[in-house]
């Protein structure tokens, strides 16, 4: 059959940025691949922007260009959203389902909040609803967690999912250098944005954990009910004495299932050197996937990006072009689980605390005693006598798994203590 | 809509293997779980087997087994092939698209070696032809390069797609004991056959990298294009020279598309410790893509073993069933392309020559002018005086990149040189 003789799919694109220039680039460059792939040729209908007087890359055509979103949506089979933001993104996207059309979009925060309504929707409808971009850019993650691991339980997922976060902590420690000096060098390199604080606080992550949460455990989870910690209080001292433990710092977005229900949550964590994780650098994504038969899974990638965005752009839209072409429809949410969503209190984890304390006898055994009292039992504890100015000494003590909710009242009773001069830092370990 | 109000997928079983074991303990511990997932309950309709008479394990209900693979087969929506082997697994596939069942197999020899036949056969009949578990068992790798990179351009693969291999190799690497040994250890413990041939020739890597380049590359691969050279040449010296220069040695399946067309081949390679697939140990699989847009991807996980493989079947059975409940179909075989598929001789790769020569001045002035006379050009050279005896020392060398059709009587006149006492390996360089 060619490709030709069939009738084109018909593409609206709402949002030439950095990722929609690249996918007209790609979707222009690879034409008839994609054709033959499809089994349809696949055609460009307009791309939406606000202002089609703006100067635009060359690889825009600007007759293509159309401030008439309404018009452009109701011509289109298959609308890439591309704009980010809750609206009018939302808007847009449910007025293309409403128009029979499928939709492919990379937009992780909408997908966090709003993800139900436009699921809903795009199962009434009958259309495709494809989101691989929307976590960790081009790595394929969502298919994977959504069809190739469908049957089987996925007991944990353990992801690197924020490439500005990821090259802060991998310089830090590659570099001994410390947080703000980093942050200023990689916004100068296009690594963090102007405004950082989406990434730096861990929001696009917790976005990012939400999704793959609902997808892994089969129900609902929203942006709301994950724990989110940002990496802005880690110092280059908690990086130093990380390695010192053979750890590196990452922010990790975890989603795990429990006796209990389901715990999603982002925060830093000690990764021992040994895991795969820890050998994820520079930008680079990677998400670790724990299950029942399959074991221990891990996808790597580029997490950011236009070109890689755009890839997992493509991905999805030939799944959905084909199934405009020849019929089918991809997998519609998986929702039917109703597992209750724990609090962060309801966590059980390893901690580290690094502390400084009087360099005196007795001194660990009061510490101890504060602990055991609250039943966290000590794994590991190194002293470094005179490293804190003289009198004191530094405690790093590594607990046993502790439940999360006795920890604040610990490190408050920590810090009371006499014979404790400051608690530096307390950060949980994962992955052993 | 109730799962169970709906007409139940009727599946057939072929082959109650390790895998097959698995399949049926899975399918009945979660059968809820995978019926809310499909929409439709998952019905095993019989298991055949070649003796109903035979012990099996207690998961497999001795009242499904059956001998009459005919009649089973006629009544199945669904028939998971896990027999292995060409025949009678080619047969049976063929009834049951025939019959309109679609059907999901691990069986990578018969894909690698009649594939174009079964995708035929179920695209003529409109159902679907799955198989995720016959490439790097758990690990998610023909659904993302078929599906999600759909949208991409695929430069390369490089995968280390064998498990024993790499658990030999790994072994002799962080252990420094010799080949033998480890094999007899691999086998007492389960991780190489009794007849280990087809994993330590690399003959199954070879039916899995014609597979792989089939997908990634849109063209029919069979297996006889895929050159294939294994490691029982392998010495505990090649590990500790790789170690020296900074490598470790992986068997690697390689997909490369050059200007001149496709190349797929199956060798030993001295991998950098910096690479991602370096860092793949024991028996695990992990697959390394670099494409045009997304760049660098790396999959990882357990690529053998009864509950693993059987997870990848049951994605793939979710998938179909879904299809079956709901309609729909995957993708057919994407196979318009027709670049060359290229012999060994026309690849260019770097090498590592490792040599006994004379120790004496302008011993390596000969050999570098033998290899300068093919064009050859060298990297850097190592030299350890007495290591190989008195009045010899070891010379290894590195090259630049050279046309493989070249090394062959570059070897041989190396052989002949009066300064070069034994050529002792030679091996290529891959991911740098």
């Amino acid at each position: 059959m060619s490709a030709s003789a069939v009738a084109p799919v018909k593409i609206a694109i709402l949002g030439p940025g950095t990722v929609g220039t690249e996918v007209v680039r790609l979707l222009t460059a690879q034409g008839e691949d994609l054709a033959a792939r499809v089994g349809a040729p696949l055609t460009i209908v307009g791309i939406y922007v606000r202002d089609t007087s703006v100067e635009r890359d060359p690889v825009i055509p600007r007759d293509m260009l159309t401030s008439d979103v309404d018009a452009l949506i109701s011509q289109a089979d298959l609308v890439i959203e591309l704009m980010g933001g809750i609206e009018p993104a939302r808007t847009h996207i449910l007025q293309a389902i409403a128009s029979g059309a499928s939709v492919v979009t990379a937009n992780k925060a909408l997908l966090a909040s709003h993800g139900p309504e436009l699921y809903e929707a795009a199962d009434a409808a009958g259309v495709d609803l494809y989101f691989e971009a929307a976590v960790a850019g081009a790595i394929p993650i969502v298919r994977p967690v959504r069809e190739s691991l469908a049957g089987d339980y996925i007991d944990r997922i353990l992801g690197i999912v924020n490439g500005t976060t990821n090259y802060v902590l991998d310089e830090m420690t590659t570099r001994g250098l410390p947080y703000d000096q980093v942050l200023a060098t990689a916004q100068e390199l296009g690594f963090a944005e102007a405004d950082p604080t989406a990434d730096v606080e861990g929001h696009d992550a917790a976005a990012k954990a939400a999704i793959l949460a609902s997808l892994a455990f089969h129900q609902r989870v929203s942006l709301d009910e994950v724990f989110c910690e940002g990496i802005t209080a880690i110092t280059d001292a908690d990086v130093a004495a990380a390695t010192e433990s053979g750890h590196v710092i990452k922010l990790l977005a975890i989603a795990e299932r429990t006796d209990a229900g389901v715990a999603v949550r982002v925060h830093p964590a000690l990764v021992p050197h040994a895991h795969p994780l820890a050998g994820v650098h520079g930008a680079f994504n990677a998400v670790f996937v724990e299950t029942r038969a399959a074991g221990e899974l891990m996808f790597y990638g580029q997490g950011a990006g236009g070109a890689p965005t755009a890839s997992a752009v493509l991905g999805d839209v030939v799944s959905v072009a084909r199934h405009i072409a020849s019929g089918g429809k991809g997998p519609r949410e998986s929702n039917y689980a109703d597992l209750p969503v724990l609090p962060i209190s309801a966590a059980s984890t390893r901690f580290q605390i690094r502390m400084i304390v009087e360099d005196r006898a007795g001194v660990l055994a009061a510490v101890a005693e504060i602990l055991a009292a609250k039943g966290i039992s000590i794994e590991t504890v190194r002293q470094h006598a005179g490293s804190a100015g003289p009198g004191a000494a530094e405690l790093v003590i590594s607990t046993h798994r502790a439940p999360e909710r006795d920890l604040e009242s610990t490190v408050e009773q920590l810090r009371g203590a006499s014979a404790v001069k400051d608690v530096l830092s307390v950060l949980r370990i994962e992955g052993e």
